[in-house]
Protein backbone atom coordinates (compact mmCIF):
# COMPACT_ATOMS: atom_id res chain seq x y z
CA UNK A 1 0.00 0.00 0.00
CA UNK A 2 1.40 3.17 -1.05
CA UNK A 3 1.75 5.69 1.77
CA UNK A 4 0.85 9.15 1.37
CA UNK A 5 2.95 11.90 1.05
CA UNK A 6 2.41 14.21 3.98
CA UNK A 7 2.05 17.88 2.92
CA UNK A 8 4.62 20.05 3.30
CA UNK A 9 4.38 22.13 6.10
CA UNK A 10 5.66 25.88 5.72
CA UNK A 11 7.74 27.40 8.02
CA UNK A 12 5.40 29.76 9.28
CA UNK A 13 2.56 26.57 10.28
CA UNK A 14 5.54 25.09 12.19
CA UNK A 15 6.24 27.89 14.27
CA UNK A 16 2.29 28.96 14.94
CA UNK A 17 1.69 25.16 15.91
CA UNK A 18 4.86 24.61 17.57
CA UNK A 19 4.31 27.98 19.69
CA UNK A 20 1.29 27.37 20.71
CA UNK A 21 2.55 23.72 21.97
CA UNK A 22 5.35 24.76 23.75
CA UNK A 23 3.94 27.42 25.21
CA UNK A 24 0.97 25.37 26.90
CA UNK A 25 3.75 23.25 28.29
CA UNK A 26 5.16 26.29 29.75
CA UNK A 27 1.52 27.67 30.78
CA UNK A 28 2.05 31.12 29.43
CA UNK A 29 0.23 33.35 27.97
CA UNK A 30 0.83 34.93 24.48
CA UNK A 31 1.78 38.28 26.03
CA UNK A 32 3.98 36.65 28.88
CA UNK A 33 6.04 34.85 26.01
CA UNK A 34 6.39 38.73 24.15
CA UNK A 35 7.52 40.23 27.05
CA UNK A 36 9.57 37.51 28.42
CA UNK A 37 11.64 37.59 24.78
CA UNK A 38 11.85 41.20 24.39
CA UNK A 39 9.19 41.60 21.97
CA UNK A 40 5.72 43.46 20.96
CA UNK A 41 3.02 42.58 23.10
CA UNK A 42 0.54 41.23 20.04
CA UNK A 43 3.81 39.56 18.33
CA UNK A 44 3.16 36.15 19.29
CA UNK A 45 -0.48 36.58 19.00
CA UNK A 46 0.52 37.49 15.59
CA UNK A 47 2.91 34.55 15.16
CA UNK A 48 0.11 32.05 16.04
CA UNK A 49 -1.94 33.50 13.25
CA UNK A 50 0.25 33.19 10.42
CA UNK A 51 0.25 36.90 10.17
CA UNK A 52 4.10 37.51 10.01
CA UNK A 53 7.58 36.47 8.48
CA UNK A 54 9.52 36.56 11.58
CA UNK A 55 13.28 37.00 11.88
CA UNK A 56 15.05 33.71 12.77
CA UNK A 57 17.04 36.16 15.57
CA UNK A 58 12.95 37.04 16.77
CA UNK A 59 12.23 33.25 16.78
CA UNK A 60 15.56 32.64 18.52
CA UNK A 61 14.36 34.71 21.02
CA UNK A 62 11.20 33.52 21.52
CA UNK A 63 13.25 29.82 21.93
CA UNK A 64 15.15 30.83 24.51
CA UNK A 65 12.26 32.68 26.69
CA UNK A 66 10.85 28.88 26.40
CA UNK A 67 13.85 27.26 27.30
CA UNK A 68 13.93 25.59 24.25
CA UNK A 69 16.39 25.00 20.95
CA UNK A 70 14.96 27.16 17.59
CA UNK A 71 14.84 23.45 15.70
CA UNK A 72 11.89 23.14 18.27
CA UNK A 73 10.07 26.05 16.91
CA UNK A 74 10.65 24.79 13.19
CA UNK A 75 10.32 20.79 13.72
CA UNK A 76 7.14 19.81 11.45
CA UNK A 77 4.35 19.03 13.69
CA UNK A 78 1.88 16.08 13.87
CA UNK A 79 -0.85 18.10 12.38
CA UNK B 1 35.65 14.01 33.86
CA UNK B 2 33.35 16.91 33.43
CA UNK B 3 32.08 17.14 29.37
CA UNK B 4 32.71 20.57 28.47
CA UNK B 5 29.39 22.08 27.16
CA UNK B 6 29.44 23.32 23.45
CA UNK B 7 28.94 26.91 23.75
CA UNK B 8 25.59 27.64 22.18
CA UNK B 9 25.72 28.63 18.17
CA UNK B 10 23.44 31.29 16.78
CA UNK B 11 21.20 31.10 14.35
CA UNK B 12 22.84 33.02 12.25
CA UNK B 13 25.67 30.88 12.92
CA UNK B 14 24.57 27.85 12.15
CA UNK B 15 22.43 29.15 8.88
CA UNK B 16 26.26 30.67 7.07
CA UNK B 17 28.32 27.03 7.86
CA UNK B 18 25.48 25.00 6.88
CA UNK B 19 25.05 26.88 3.71
CA UNK B 20 28.18 26.77 2.86
CA UNK B 21 28.39 22.75 3.61
CA UNK B 22 25.43 21.76 1.37
CA UNK B 23 25.81 24.68 -1.46
CA UNK B 24 29.52 22.42 -1.42
CA UNK B 25 27.81 19.53 -1.37
CA UNK B 26 25.22 20.67 -4.39
CA UNK B 27 28.48 22.54 -6.23
CA UNK B 28 26.89 25.75 -6.78
CA UNK B 29 27.66 29.34 -6.52
CA UNK B 30 26.48 32.09 -3.90
CA UNK B 31 25.33 33.34 -6.77
CA UNK B 32 23.25 30.40 -8.09
CA UNK B 33 22.01 29.66 -5.00
CA UNK B 34 20.15 33.22 -4.82
CA UNK B 35 19.18 33.32 -8.76
CA UNK B 36 17.22 29.73 -7.62
CA UNK B 37 15.96 30.94 -4.51
CA UNK B 38 14.69 33.79 -6.30
CA UNK B 39 16.74 36.33 -4.29
CA UNK B 40 19.50 39.04 -4.55
CA UNK B 41 22.45 38.39 -5.82
CA UNK B 42 24.61 39.29 -2.49
CA UNK B 43 22.10 37.62 -0.48
CA UNK B 44 23.88 34.31 0.29
CA UNK B 45 27.11 35.98 0.55
CA UNK B 46 26.27 38.21 3.14
CA UNK B 47 24.36 35.48 5.14
CA UNK B 48 27.79 33.47 5.30
CA UNK B 49 29.24 36.80 6.61
CA UNK B 50 26.51 37.29 9.74
CA UNK B 51 25.66 40.09 8.15
CA UNK B 52 21.97 40.00 7.87
CA UNK B 53 19.19 38.79 10.01
CA UNK B 54 17.01 36.79 7.54
CA UNK B 55 12.98 36.04 7.76
CA UNK B 56 12.28 32.24 7.77
CA UNK B 57 10.51 32.49 4.36
CA UNK B 58 13.79 33.50 2.89
CA UNK B 59 15.55 30.49 4.77
CA UNK B 60 12.69 28.38 3.35
CA UNK B 61 13.35 29.74 -0.22
CA UNK B 62 17.32 28.62 0.06
CA UNK B 63 16.36 25.33 1.76
CA UNK B 64 14.02 24.51 -1.37
CA UNK B 65 16.49 25.35 -3.97
CA UNK B 66 19.27 23.19 -2.27
CA UNK B 67 16.85 20.63 -2.23
CA UNK B 68 16.94 20.00 2.15
CA UNK B 69 14.54 20.97 5.20
CA UNK B 70 14.88 24.18 6.67
CA UNK B 71 16.03 22.19 10.05
CA UNK B 72 19.04 21.28 7.60
CA UNK B 73 20.00 25.10 7.56
CA UNK B 74 19.39 25.59 11.44
CA UNK B 75 21.05 22.58 12.34
CA UNK B 76 24.13 23.13 14.67
CA UNK B 77 27.27 22.18 13.00
CA UNK B 78 30.05 20.55 14.30
CA UNK B 79 32.69 23.51 14.16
Amino acid sequence: MKTQKKPYQSARQRIAQNLVRVRGQVGISQEQLADLAGLHRTYVGHLEQLRRNPSVENIEKLAHALGVDILDLLAETAS
